[in-house]
This record gives structure tokens, sequence and C-alpha cells, in this order.
């Protein structure tokens, strides 16, 4: 059912507005999705839509247009909603035209489904959305398996997290997990299971990814627990040549993705 | 001369504070720089401080208090101020204790010293200054020799790239030209033109770093401009394997350059 909604006091609007905090979002078991783009990617993983918002006005462009087709066949609700309603809705100045109410899909380490070989990636603690989104984002782009967001930080449907990573948080290859079961987990795969450490003697590009392999990165705050000492995990280093003496958890992360990439490529 | 100050309404604070606009220090021909760290990066690379600020109270560790020190000997003004008042000078929420006024150093084409078989880097037309730093951070990681901030859309000392660059923007290797006449210089360096392309049918790794190259990305919004179809300048992409279509500028730098520097680490 359509509807056109030109009140900012309309209940609906009131309680989608509201999930743009994470107490609420928890709470209600929603979270929202901001743009044309990120909502047709979770429409492709399976993300459940049970509400959409969408101001004809700000919607732009072929993808855009394509992208609210899909939404309006796949959302239980949808509403066409005037601009100074879907003001009220959206996220920061980005008049994308599109808000969804999605349900958060069940992602665990049980449910990934892998290949012979995997190339995964597992990141612990990472405090920043936007820094938990950008390794999504280049985890996409080197094509890696899977990804564990171990011990989250903060939530993984948090809007920053998702304008990030582009929408690539919805895949399914993206799970949560404590870090306690995804270094479990990671046992059963028979990949080494590589951490990236400053202090480590051997540099990132030593080691053989071509049979694959797990990426284990930390914050940049605070680095990998003591979990991740165990003998079977090798500590690796980026070369660091200048003044700073780090990189950003998303930099060094999308560098040993690619440099796993490209000796994978060169494999086959 | 060091003195204490208590008040807001200074005359030397309100001018610092205004210094926060960029339209403002571009008129004044100074700019600022928060955090002791980045500030000891700024004097250890020649830049001239005018003037700072420091709140003891909210200096700590051995790192931010070495700083303070050469900050007390370098500053040609040097006060104490009180919390009230260094909330009014400081950058967002980051109680670092300093903030200085700087002179803008010189840094041109011209005076940039390059070893043999230099490796360099240009970003042309990036528009957000957090990029902008962080490439200029994974520069420095991955020891770049110059980095040329070509036809720029934000002023290089905005507080967002001094932040996101740690202070590595203040090296004497860093400088900012316009697009026309980088090209010029870079075809009197004999080393391979590189330009990310997303379009390109190379990938980035079928190239030979190791006699030097120039790295050249335009912005994520527009990409490059025509002057870098030159014959000259090869274009290459990065591998993209999943869903979205493009990687973050900071993220792509660093991989291209990371990957310059593996082959050169092994080729000695």
């Amino acid at each position: 059912m359509t509807h056109h909604i030109t009140s900012r006091h309309n209940p609906r609007v009131k309680a989608a507005a509201k999930l743009r905090t994470g107490r609420k979002r928890e709470a209600a078991a929603r979270f929202l999705i901001d743009g044309p783009r990120e909502i047709a990617r979770a429409i492709a993983a399976g993300v459940e839509i049970a509400e959409a918002f969408v101001c004809e006005e700000l919607v732009e462009g072929d993808e855009a247009t394509a992208a609210v087709t899909k939404l309006r066949a796949a959302a239980g609700e949808f509403a066409t909603v005037a601009p100074e309603v879907f003001e009220k809705l959206c996220y920061g100045d980005r008049g994308s035209g599109a808000v969804a109410v999605a349900v958060p899909p069940t992602r665990s380490l049980a449910r990934l489904q892998l290949p012979a070989a995997p190339l995964v990636a597992v990141i612990e603690g990472v405090e920043k959305p936007g820094n938990v989104g950008a390794v999504l984002r280049s985890a996409d782009g080197a094509g890696l398996d899977a990804v564990v967001v171990a011990d989250p930080r903060t939530d993984l449907y948090n809007p920053q997290t998702i304008r990030a990573s582009l929408g690539t948080v919805f895949g399914s290859h993206v799970c949560t997990a404590t870090a306690a079961d995804t270094l479990a987990w990671l046992r059963t795969l028979d990949v080494p299971l590589v951490a990236a450490r400053p202090d480590a003697t051997q540099l990132y590009t030593q080691l053989d990814y071509r049979h694959g392999a797990a990426i284990i990165l930390g914050s940049e705050a605070t680095g990998l627990t003591d979990l991740w000492n165990a003998a079977d995990v090798t500590p690796v280093r980026l070369p660091m040549h200048g003044l700073a003496d780090s990189l950003n958890v998303s930099v060094s992360a999308a560098v040993m993705f690619y440099e796993a990439e490209r000796q994978r490529a060169q494999a086959t």
C-alpha cells in the first residue's frame, strides 16, 4: 500500500526518526538505511525492508530511480513524503531521497558460506563506525570471502558504517561474533592466521596468501587483544618509512587485502 | 615572553580563534595547528610558529610534554591559557592542550629535493580535507619522496587535513601546484607516469615501480581531468571484485603506494 505523507508529525515518520539513536534501534530491532544505492544493496543481500519513505522530488538519476522501483516492490509499507517530512527523516545533509526501515539480518559465523582456501578478514574492537565501513568497502573491492566484525564497539548497522561501506555491510559475507568464537572458528578453516601488529618482525609481504588466509586487525587506539598472541597466529607489520608510526586501520586493511589479492591473482 | 591568559576576550585569543575560518587564514597568512604532536612535526619540518597557546592542565604524557618544551623554545610568542580560554581556541572536542599560530611555509615544485629514481604521488582536485590528509599519512608510511597536491580544492593547512595527516602535511616533501605545472615537472623526472583510472585495462600490479614512478590520483567524485589523458601517462586500475565500483581515494592511493614500496624493497 502506498500513500503520501505531508505532515512531520505523522506517527510513522516520528517512529522512524527515533531510530537515529542507537538505543532506539536496539529496542525496536529495526535500523535505518539511507540512500537508494545503499537500500538496493540491502535488498539484493536479502535484508527485509519493513517500511520505506521516498521523497520523489529528491530522487535523481537512473540508478536511484531503479533502486526506488525495487524498494517499492520489496517494502512492507511504502510511502511517498513531502520534502519537509523527508528532512526530518534523513541523515546529515544528503538529500538522497529514500530512507528505509529494515530488519537486522541474522549474520553469524555459522551462516558464512566459504569457498575452499578462503580469504577472510577479522577486525577486532574497532571503535569508529566510519572505519568499520571503510574496511568493509575495501574488503568488497578486494573480493574477500568473509569479514568478521569481532567484539564490535559500534552497531554494525550504524548509519555512518552503512555510508562508509557504500552498502556493502549488508552482504551475507559480513557478520559479527565474539573474538573468542572468531578465533575458534578461524582454526577450523585450515588457513594461515595473520595478525597486523606494529611490533612484528615479519613484513606482510613475506607471507603466502595464495592458499587462503585470515587477516586480523585491531583498533588503531588499542591494537589487538592478547587473544591473538596465540602461537598459531603470525604477526606481520607494514613497513613505516616516515614520521608517523601507524596507518589508519582501514588503510592497513586495504593494503593487506590487496597484497593477498595480488598473490592469489598471480597464482591462477 | 611567556604570560598567562585567563580571559576568553583576550585580543590575541580572539584573533587566533578567527583563524578557524579558511577566509581569515588566507587574509592573515597564518593558520592554526592543533595538538602537541602535530605542532612538533611542524617545528621539525621548519615551519615558523608565530604564537602558541598551551593549557598545561590538558597536556598529558611524555610525548606531549616534550612537544610543549620544543614549542616554548620555537614560538615567537608563548602563552599559557586557562582551560576555559583553551576551549575557545581548540578544534573539535579534542583537549590536546596546545594550539599554535603558524606561518604557511613556502612549498613549491621547485623546492622539492628528490633522490634518483624518485617515487612521487600527485592528487588532483581532491575535495575533502580528510582525504587529502589520509593520502599524506599513507605516503609518509610508504616512504614516498614527494606528494604534490595539484589544483587543491581545499586549503592544504585545513585543520582536518593536518589531523588526518597526523602532521605529516608539514614535511618538505609536500607541496601544492597547478595540475599543468605538475605534469610539466613530472616530465623532467624521467620516471613512468601512472594514473589510477577505473576504466583502465592494465592492473596497477603490472607496472614496474622499481626505478621510480609518479602515481597520479583524482578525486572520487570527478576523477582525473583530461590533462592526464596524455600518451606518456599510463592508466592503471585496481581490481574491483565486489558490488561497489570504487575505493576511497586514500585507500586506492595507499594500495598503490605500498605496491610500489614492495617492489622497490624487493629490488634492493
